[in-house]
């Protein structure tokens, strides 16, 4: 069985045809040019599945999946896509017009999780939430081998679980939300908090001196060099996580958790500490304490968890 | 169909006879005497169940769901009971020493959540999370109309994610647990700090000046009647039950959430102070707020939950 995956992006338009272990078989790309209208943009990403279809003649499509940076309904209606200025429109009818398939339509941080627990780090969980810790901090519930949404679209936004109560600001509105404590974002901002008070930290060395060039890269080299400047920032980010996790856990208590995003790239280093970390926190302490793992399918699993929400 | 439930507590065992709308056809009760040997247990749980189906001649019983204070796995093995002692003790199997029919086991609290979702408050949604409000705060987690265990047993423990890094210490061992601010303790912590501050408050006099007797629904009385600084201890209560509900939506997003155990008997004047909170907490706020409604089923939502935990 061969299914169709497309990872809709503001700037990228990425199709992949997927076999059932997540191979990618066939791949075709366009730019997507957000400012055009919605029947222009489908037409683009018809056509780049209608040239994966070729690349494989004889073989029979089983669906078409499409991640989007947003919330859809059940009924394959787009409700909400900020980056695309798309509200309310009904992308599956649109995809119908070329071909006679099933659609299927996810947000694209639900379908890197199904990915990652399809073919990736929680391959045979059955549970499983991927935190994607970038600038922000995204999610993705998997439950019983698929994607959870919520009722309403929200499931799975645990960059804005709240917390700290009254915390610092975030740009959703609300104050202490995660992703103000465990993003790239917030490694910047306490590194650079540490570097007022500790000028001669490493991070501010290998950021030339200049404190608004300090990365989340440059806290996290910092502190595997031992710099305890970064040390304190990277192990309040270290702590805010573990703690977030101990809130999925003591909710959703899925079998795994999976980092990913740009700071998960800080591997052993990371995870390390994070496993170090979590037992301090978990309430039943007789119970298993969760896995965590970082993410395996980086860009890919756009691609391929789209692909996964045709899997029946 | 009719489903046999049983609310196995540290005191009493609850049984009955229930029907697809959650009716109870026939009851029967016994002391759990929680010292005894678990088989003794176990036996006088039969013996209430075979006098609720004599009661009921001619009808066929589907299965036997259980409602236990602690965590059994898949096979129907209790893993952790504290109130009655009970760790790994066979539950199921001993059970069908007695009855040739499929035995089912599920938390006190998922079990209450289940009821409420499939006959109660929250009936007809398809998912639903109940918060208990009581001496400490429990949660049931309803997904797809089954109840959410988790991986590893934790699911639906809400009164222990963190929800003030650092906070009051909890008999969890964690500090800053969502029972430490959202429940009845709460309520009467909060309300006593209040007394020592404002002694000419209502709470005090109604507690016959001595703090010591400030129950929930001394604060909660007091709050009605206008009185500042009971409102301020009940306003503190409602706060953090809105940042709770928030997480929870934030994650899991439930169609509904269910607020039982005493300090939901607040009634309306808790509800509505919720209901008046949440919009302010909630990311894309475009999106329908989460119902929230009181629990419906009291005391009889252990026996029906039990039942329904049978039902298929």
């Amino acid at each position: 069985m061969i299914l169709i995956g497309i990872d809709l992006g503001g700037t990228n338009i990425a199709v992949g045809a997927v076999d059932e272990e997540g191979r990618i078989l066939a791949q075709a790309s366009a730019k997507t040019l957000a400012q055009r209208p919605f029947t222009e943009i489908v037409r683009d990403m018809a056509g780049c599945v209608r040239r994966v279809m070729d690349a494989l003649p004889g073989r029979e499509f089983a669906g078409i999946g499409i991640g989007i940076p947003g919330i859809a309904d059940e009924s394959g209606t787009v409700l909400n896509c900020t980056n695309l200025g798309w509200f309310n429109e009904p992308l599956a009818d649109e995809m119908h017009k070329y071909f006679d398939l099933p659609v299927y339509i996810g947000n694209d941080a639900n379908v890197a999780a199904l990915a990652e627990c399809h073919v990736g780090a929680a391959k045979g969980c059955r549970s499983s939430v991927m935190i994607t810790l970038g600038t922000g901090v995204g999610g993705g519930i998997v439950l019983d081998g698929r994607p959870w949404n919520g009722a309403h679209g929200r499931g799975g936004e645990i960059g804005h679980m709240t917390l700290v109560p009254d915390g610092v600001p975030c740009t959703c509105g609300n104050n202490g939300c995660v992703e103000r404590y465990c993003s790239a974002t917030a490694l910047i901002r306490i590194g650079r908090q540490e570097c007022r008070a500790f000028p001669d930290s490493l991070m501010l060395k290998k950021a030339g001196g200049d404190p608004e060039k300090i990365s989340a890269k440059t806290v996290i080299d910092a502190a595997k060099e031992g710099d305890a400047p970064a040390l304190r920032a990277f192990n309040s980010f270290v702590y805010y996580l573990a703690l977030t996790i101990n809130n999925l856990t003591a909710s959703l208590d899925p079998e795994m958790i999976v980092l990913g995003g740009g700071v998960s790239h800080a591997g052993a280093f990371l995870l390390d500490a994070v496993r170090a970390l979590l037992p301090r926190y978990q309430i039943f302490k007789a119970l298993p304490i969760p896995k965590v793992e970082l993410a395996q399918l980086g860009n890919e699993a756009g691609i391929i968890g789209a692909a996964m929400l045709g899997k029946r």
